[in-house]
């Protein structure tokens, strides 16, 4: 195919879209998709986050939502990229309230899948680049407040005489750049984090913890990594950049802050949040609540029988810092997971003898393999020598439907196998269970499906294929002693520690300690995707649950995942929260229910 | 001209050059050179920063440099620009121990100006970009320190156990940047700062104080101010963002540090510095000891006779802070510069009846007309629209010869005057003494030549225009009686308040009480062109003295300026001091003479 057919068939098809659209016709809008098709979007048709599969999914949304949304002024940005059968393209569109950034690819002239993401909302544009604030008003003005002064004022007024717009609840990197995005839309909000810093989350963790993400993936929203960031960050330099990016930003911050209640208001639409402030009580009144307290809820603590008696430590894995008394001590890590490996590996640092107890098999996959099969596409340098920016890889990430995502993911994982397979003949040998999840789909998947089950490797495989971390799989305790763990394969282990990475509950149990059990179970649990696979239960949702977008409780949201996640969709919620904010209507199609309470 | 012409006469002429550096050809070089030809020079042939005129200045520093510099490798970057006349090109080269850029303009098909700025040393590359540091050595090995252990253990040891190669006094704008560079190419620093905090030094500055330059000209290397800072920078907001990034950077700043003594032993080739750290003595010993003190060296206080007898206020324009105690009182503000203009307004603002004696003529350019006519070309968001990123911009800036400047700034000043014609007006009627220079080539100019003589206005000239500040020109103070200034024409003010916006003496005066004034002599002036222009006396040099280059004095340099100069240049003065510390060798061609000691 041309270019020039290219751009051609694309203009042909961007064309008779826009007409039906004009014309309110939403079935013709949907006879353009093809057999198989997907439409996910992002806040700009349904004030949602969703994904419609199939044309009449995609008819019916557009029925409802054409009329209040008037989408309009779609242009192809740049040359349509044609590979494999499929046709690329950008394309900006409008809405009556907002703008937006589109990805579109056609099979044979339909399309078959289609983005569409809310980018900025019309008269509320970000004031960035060309827009930039003065910052200063020229002309002397008697008693006008400096910079520092408006501040100081704004911080002293607001959660006292001047309630926020919006609270979140949890400072770290998800409550920090929804925070920074909220700012930047003039919605006035307070964070509240236990901890006394911004990135004071991670600093209380181990020791030896670096993000097991590259830098390319990790950016914070506005101001990037510089370009002498090491690939993968240490904890304590991460805790100092989003301190600092905190302060920069100019966020309401307060830290050594726990919201202890919170209560809806239905008929005054408002929160009424309990906040301990240093020690001190006080209420906030926000009309909008975010939590924003991990990717996970509360630490999932499973029972072990015997373990009042038990005369070592114990704890779970959120609680370990360092192994640095336990040189000569047994110990026990029950899980496999990222925790798992990485405290294993601390322990044996300082010279403990360490047995991991795998309960469940585990993706493991090489960090540099990773690096090069997963990420080398959208977050590199040398995706950046090919011109895509961070924001390009976000809305090229987001514009594949889940559905479709473990079909592109199987072939990264039969490479990844292929060539690593010596490390994971060594694994095999020591017992390790090694799986690449139920469809063989690999860690991604897992990750949005369950949040567990995998360990990029950055070097603990090894130790556990040497020897020095023990294996015990397909084993779980039977019962604890003073001094040592029997299992249920009859062996007895000497144990000095037991660290229970056992991983983390859904993140609507945090509300069950803060608002009720009731709301909790009402919201329905968060994250997983429904694909029947294990840990994921169905029915089919097609987005992870309740994040990012409305649920089944006004006023109530979500917010967080990994860095990357936390970067791209903060622009998402911010700009849902703002609309609510200035008035503008925001009709929400397909509003999440709540299919599991845990 | 077409493109593939100029791309062929750039081509040619490279060629040839190329060909006579080759043939070690000093003559047949510089007869590549038009009649009027200027070579700009950045650490890249000369180890110094210099600028040869005409051709005989070329042949004679090439006869004495090619052999040990080895230029090599000249190669045109994208597509060459003909315009009035001049086709410009960007060139990169190497030489045996380095990589450059250089920016070459031809007229007739020779060399009109060329600009060889170091940009690299060849096997000492900076860790950014692809190169950037893992961060994370793969793998786990017993008592491994963390980046927070290292970093500890670094901060610990060096002034320690550990000499630091570099030691900096002065942590402003200036010694952060070249800190910054210093850490990136691994040559241990510590940087001596007298206040507490990095920032301290804007942030104790008078409460209204704004960066008077816009934002793209401002940004720090390596970590940009983001997309929705403000044009103009509140000090304060400076303050926090200098803090911020001299801990992300890393630098080994020592805050609440003064430097009491400094002596240089010829034999060891090593300084013994004589630091008070929080009150505790101690000595460092590097071998390259940098002055960036700021932009200039310490207050200018003139006489005035009868001061012992007052009985109100008075101080130098560096330690005023705040209008605030002054509401109703009558103050004299003795200057016309910068701060004298700024103090005045943040008196005005306090309520004060405020009085600025004008002792020269003063430029004054309105801060949105500068923007326009003195920015936009290439510190400006349109100028990073053409692709001219601030990198780019710093060479541009760096490739035309002070000598050409003037007669580049003239006619943006004819238009200045066009568009502010009614302001200067206004101005005039006051008695305000108005000029642009002896030859009328404006305010950059004399910042250049003299750092003095001018204001860019952000709102008081139009409180001079309306009489708010009263202006009293071409006197000066006779008498300072009780409560009263006599001054020159006869008159007499009351006063409650003498400030002295005198100005500052040259960087080589801050020498005097920490190393002796013998030294500060022999190394001469710092500063100023060499122009014959009022303050800034011959003979003419053709760049600044004394700054990021070598002195007379050896291991003593002096780094600062603006936030632009002090970007730029301390990857010039970062490069030599590494060049020295790797063994290279650094010939230095034309070591600045001392002209004046003052």
């Amino acid at each position: 195919m041309t270019s020039q057919y290219a751009a051609d068939e694309t203009r042909r098809w961007v064309d008779a879209f826009s007409e039906a659209l004009d014309a309110c016709d939403a079935a013709g809008a949907a006879a353009l998709f093809g057999d198989e098709c997907f439409w996910r979007d992002l806040a700009a048709f349904t004030w949602n986050v969703m994904t419609m599969e199939g044309r009449d999914e995609i008819a019916a949304m557009l029925a409802a939502q054409i009329d209040s949304v008037g989408p309009t002024a779609w242009r192809v940005e740049g040359e349509p990229n044609f590979a494999g059968g499929v046709l690329e393209a950008w394309v900006k569109f409008e809405t009556k309230f907002a703008r937006g950034w589109s990805i579109l690819r056609l099979k044979d002239g339909r399309a078959w899948t289609l983005l569409t993401a809310i980018e900025e909302l019309k008269g509320f544009e970000e004031r960035k680049g060309p827009a930039r604030p003065i910052g200063v008003i020229h002309g002397f003005y008697r008693r006008e407040k400096t910079w520092l002064e408006a501040k100081w004022a704004e911080e002293k007024a607001l959660g006292a005489e001047k309630q926020p717009y919006c609270v979140v609840i949890g400072g770290g990197q998800g409550g920090i750049a929804l925070g920074a995005r909220l700012k930047q839309l003039a919605v006035p909000t307070i964070i509240l984090e236990k901890n006394k810093r911004p990135g004071d989350s991670w600093r209380h963790r181990y020791r030896s913890l670096v993000l097991h993400d590259p830098v390319w993936y990790d950016h914070l929203p506005y101001i990037p990594f510089p370009e002498n960031w090491p690939v993968f960050t240490p904890k304590d330099k991460l805790g100092d950049w989003l301190e600092m990016y905190a302060k920069v930003m100019e966020l309401n911050y307060w830290g050594s802050s726990e919201a202890v209640r919170a209560a809806y208001d239905e008929k005054r639409e408002e929160w009424a949040v309990e906040v301990l402030r240093d020690g001190r009580r006080c209420i906030l009144k926000p009309k909008q609540l975010v939590f924003a307290t991990g990717a996970y809820g509360p630490p999932n603590v499973i029972p072990l029988p015997g373990l009042e008696n038990f005369q070592g430590q114990h704890y779970h894995s959120s609680a370990y810092k360092t192994g640095e008394t336990y040189a000569g001590k047994d110990c026990i890590v029950i899980g496999s997971n990222s925790s798992a490996h990485d405290i294993a590996a601390d322990l044996w640092e300082y010279g403990a003898n360490v047995t991991m107890l795998q309960r469940s098999p585990t993706t493991v996959v090489r960090s540099e393999t990773l690096m090069e099969l997963g990420f080398e596409t959208l977050y590199s340098e040398s995706a950046l020598k090919r011109g895509i920016t961070t924001d390009k890889a976000d809305l090229i990430f987001a514009s594949t439907p889940f559905r479709l995502m473990p079909q592109g993911q199987i072939p990264i994982y039969e490479e990844v196998r292929r060539r690593d397979a010596a490390l994971y003949a060594r694994l095999a040998k020591t017992g390790f269970q090694l799986d690449f999840g139920e469809d063989e789909s690999g860690l991604m998947m897992k990750a949005f499906r369950t949040g567990s089950g995998y360990y990029i490797d950055v070097g603990a495989a090894d130790l556990i294929a040497e020897g020095h971390i023990v294996i015990k799989s397909g084993v779980e305790i039977q019962r604890v002693e003073e001094r040592s763990v029997a299992l249920t394969d009859g062996s007895e282990l000497p144990a000095d520690l037991i660290v229970m990475a056992t991983g983390f509950q859904s993140m609507n149990r945090a509300l069950v300690p803060i608002i009720s059990e009731e709301i909790a179970d009402k919201v329905g649990k968060c994250w997983g995707l429904g694909s029947g696979t294990p840990g994921d239960p169905g029915p089919w949702e097609g987005e992870p649950r309740n994040m990012w977008k409305p649920t089944q409780q006004p006023g109530l949201w979500f917010h967080g995942g990994n860095l990357h996640l936390s970067r791209h969709y903060s622009l998402v919620l911010a700009l849902q929260i703002k609309a609510r904010m200035e008035g503008l209507p925001t009709p929400v199609y397909g509003l999440q229910k709540s299919q599991h309470t845990r």
